[in-house]
């Protein structure tokens, strides 16, 4: 680098490691507070390393001594200590967001200030249950009862279905300062990397998180079954959250959709977070390069937070016996062709985060299919019953729409080639005439989900995909179906004759062969395993006419045509 | 990892270092023998490295001792004893491979009795300039003048122009073992990344190579302006070349590709290779990946040694003043999303490696523009005058074919939309019947190049895009053309009533500006950008649209009549 700046840690867990993977190809030194070969010091060799205890004033002192910027690994860390150093040394994020931030009652509330959409809330400090039964009048059951500070992965959370749990939930959390919130019924969880610079707010892209035993196991990059505009939507929530702190690096910002896709923060990490870690395979620049940049001052270009490929990650955790990560990881090089990040933790204990996995794939299908068996193995490693699980369904990539179910006939030779070439595709019928606006809101949202390309066949006026491609962006072929008069010609003169500005690939009457064939091309334009499938279907095709061909030769046409029984 | 082995590598340098990444995330020990403190013992923090020459037998045998399985991240290492260690523990690659390998002369020798192919050598051990005079009247000059050891980044190659030349040539290089090398006519150089494992031969995507003072300057991936099929055939040959070694781990094998399209193998490096790094970013397994994998015997799936992205490896070198490197680094910081690795050697000298950097993008066009502003910083830096360079200019994705160029007029305003909506484009006339051959020739090629759509335009019988169609497996859009007769309906007929297998996608008779839209919806199915410029494209003439329905509204039919001049 340019100078040499020195980077203070606290903590050297598996955040604090792979922020030390990114200093590392910068050739930056990060000085790390934690126990000796914590994580983080494994693949630090220097000796700026303090040990001890991030929780120690005297220790922090002498890191911020020798560090120039000095930033953590977690946000359970003494403000008043990093208020202290603020005076000698940078520390970012400010102390002030990391004070607000660690009492999770405060951060809802400044958010809430904010105009940031978060679950109601209620301080329970002090209140005992006495305060939980009021919380019953107001937010009804269940209700969640949380710990203000110290509370990850799910510790220091307790759910309350009735007055009923309120001893059990005193005896839990009762010692700690407590406040409950808002049940939200919600439909998945999603999160987003921000990133703070000096020059403003940078958005990762939304991904979904899965958790289990309220750890998190997965994340899916993008999420699945998400709208685009959702997507953008928690982009923005997450911007405008993490708009509202001060100082510099990146933000995990969890979010819940709920089932009539409103969007509520959950919770807020200022540091990089378990929900990232897929990015340093699949964005040019990673959660970790981005901390890093963001609290020295070195540019980040929002191009270089996008994704290069669709991508899940999988955590490793510790189960059942001491090894049983090591045989996750072992099956996962195995059997895919997923990064492994092994953490250099020392013993596993169930539950214990000890590595993840990312894999990417050209689709996000792919990506699921490839990772699924692995999820089964974790699944029977846990003795998880494998039970009902969302079946890993390829999205559609090609929609037959049609005017009505008369057209299905003609549409059978069709369907049947997209089958056999392995295109996943779906039918509906929408009438042009009969459900214009279904036709509508189809045609105006196809481009925000999975499909790329629109088969519209109709018979007759035949305006069915005419008025599709006046409504998507996505390319749109006509099959002119023969109806009652004129042979098909009106439905083929209506397909091709679209006026200038709004195109329909127009085949032949009633050649849906043709049609899907069309649809293969233009998905193999992109794709080169459907191209190659493709190319391996006509090649079929071609042997096969050069077979008759040498029959006819070799028979003659008389006996060619009695073969034939004509 | 499952098991506890140790790797221990002759050699600490960038390539070492990158090794050792690999190993950080899975956990395993690496033990370097270097001097203290080189690259690859910064970021590898453990008491099992050895201080010393990997030139030094006594370093070797301690390496050894402590190691499960030895490798080297340099050939030119004393395999004497190697071969005195490959008793007592794992040595990968074989030692008898390094031996081979590291003479030049007797690597070509072995390659050619293995039937690969190679530039045809001449020894001339002990030859003086007797040998080169013989030479000369064999190969003609040129010819190439090499050292059969210790040569590396053209330390060790002279080139004989003329008898002139046979002084210095002989001051240059007399005292070391030579040879010499038919001169080879390249059309430019690429190169392979092969795995040997224990179970058979994989190989990366071929990638092409700049060099520049001998230097490897850039690498792309893919090669530019080479079809798939000669990348294929330069995978084949490398895997081929592998094949005839011992042992395991990757290797990279740099090749001439001649102008008549022959390819040559030049050198093999039995090692991870610096025209490899761009696998850390591009694939999902990277070359340092597949070597500890193809040691350790962990398994490597084919599928991860695929291509995510495109990608461009730009080397940062030493430079005129000892910080030209940094100001290379911070430059590709601030104004790319390139990844950015710095080696963390101590001096920078001219042509010293001190780092690189890759980009990936959704194209290699796409690269290629956001690279060349710093490949121009790099070579404004070395005072090299920019003069003239290959325009990077953006791959056609779409080819307008036409039978006659008296179709051009026609097609005037689709290409016009082309042009607007910024989709890089060819035109061609490509007659069905009068060209028949020369239109076979393109269409069978296109898929191979970087066209994703053909647009062909005809009138009459109008048998060029069905043609075309039969000879590829992109998507063909027919434009019918109203010639002399039957005002289009000829040629409209023709493209729509493709037989079932060749579908060709029809828009309205001399409607061009459909034929491009066509192809722009075509590429924007896969494509957000373009997706988003022709949905802007639509708005707009939406908003035209209603503007005059407004107007007709305010002024009335008959004022809005007079306005239309009418």
């Amino acid at each position: 680098m340019a100078d040499n700046r020195k980077v203070g840690v606290l903590g050297g867990g598996q955040l604090g490691r792979m922020l030390i993977e990114a200093a590392n190809r910068l050739n930056i030194q990060v000085n790390i507070l934690d126990a000796a070969a914590s994580p983080a010091k494994q693949i630090s060799a220097h000796n700026g390393h303090i040990e001890g205890s991030f929780k120690d004033a005297a220790a922090v002192k002498q890191l911020a001594q020798c560090s120039d910027v000095v930033t953590v690994e977690i946000e359970h860390v003494d403000t008043q200590m990093l208020e202290e150093v603020a005076g000698q040394v940078v520390v970012e994020p400010s102390w002030k967001t990391l004070r607000i931030i660690k009492d999770k009652y405060a951060q809802k509330h400044y958010l809430k200030e904010h105009g940031v959409d978060v679950a109601d809330s209620i301080d329970l400090e002090g209140k005992g249950s006495k305060g939980l039964k009021e919380v019953g009048v107001t937010y009804g059951f269940p209700f969640m009862l949380k710990s203000k500070t110290e509370a990850y992965d799910g510790k220091g959370n307790f759910v309350v279905n009735g007055e009923q749990d309120f001893e059990g939930a005193l005896k839990t959390l009762g010692s700690r300062p407590l406040y409950a919130e808002r049940w939200a019924e919600f439909r998945m969880e999603l999160a987003v990397m921000v990133v703070k610079t000096k020059d403003g707010v940078l958005t990762f892209p939304t991904v979904e998180t899965v958790h289990e035993d309220s750890i998190c196991k997965l994340t899916y990059a993008p999420p699945r079954n998400v709208s685009e505009k959702t997507a953008q939507r928690a982009q923005d929530l997450a911007k405008k959250a993490i708009g509202a702190f001060e100082g510099k690096g990146v933000f995990g910002v969890e979010m819940f959709l709920l089932k009539d896709d409103t969007l509520l923060v959950n919770e807020i990490a200022p540091r990089p977070h378990n929900s990232g870690h897929y990015t340093i395979e699949a964005c040019p620049i990673s959660q970790y390069d981005a901390h890093l940049r963001a609290i020295l001052d070195i540019p980040i270009p929002q191009a270089g937070l996008r994704l290069r490929e669709p991508a899940i990650m999988l955590n490793i955790l510790g189960g059942k016996t001491p090894d049983s990560h090591v045989k996750v990881a072992n099956e996962a090089l195995a059997t895919t062709t997923a990064s492994v990040h092994l953490y250099g933790k020392g013993d596993a204990r169930p539950g214990r985060k000890m590595g993840h996995l990312t894999i990417t794939a050209p689709t996000l299908a792919a990506a699921e299919r490839e990772i699924q068996p692995l999820i089964d193995f974790v699944d029977n490693q846990k003795g998880k019953p494998l039970g009902p699980r969302t079946e890993s369904k390829e999205e559609p990539l090609v929609a037959v729409i049609m005017g009505s179910d008369s057209d299905l006939p003609v549409l059978k030779a069709g369907l049947q080639i997209l089958e056999k070439l392995e295109i996943p595709f779906t039918t509906r019928i929408t009438s042009a005439h009969r459900t214009p606006d279904w036709l509508r809101e189809f045609s105006k949202a196809a481009s925000d989900t999975s499909l790329r390309v629109i088969i519209g066949a109709a018979g007759g006026a035949a305006h069915l995909p005419g008025m599709c491609a006046s409504w998507t962006t996505l390319p749109v072929i006509g099959l002119p179906v023969k109806a009652t008069h004129m042979d098909g010609w009106d439905s083929l003169v209506s397909m091709t004759q679209m006026p200038r500005g709004e195109p329909v690939a127009t085949v032949g009457i009633n050649n849906s062969t043709n049609a899907a064939l069309l649809a293969v091309r233009i998905l193999g334009a992109e794709n080169k395993v459907i191209r190659e499938r493709l190319r391996v279907w006509m090649e079929g095709n071609e042997k096969e006419v050069l077979r008759k061909d040498k029959a006819l030769l070799e028979e003659g046409w008389e006996s060619y045509l009695q073969t034939m029984g004509k």
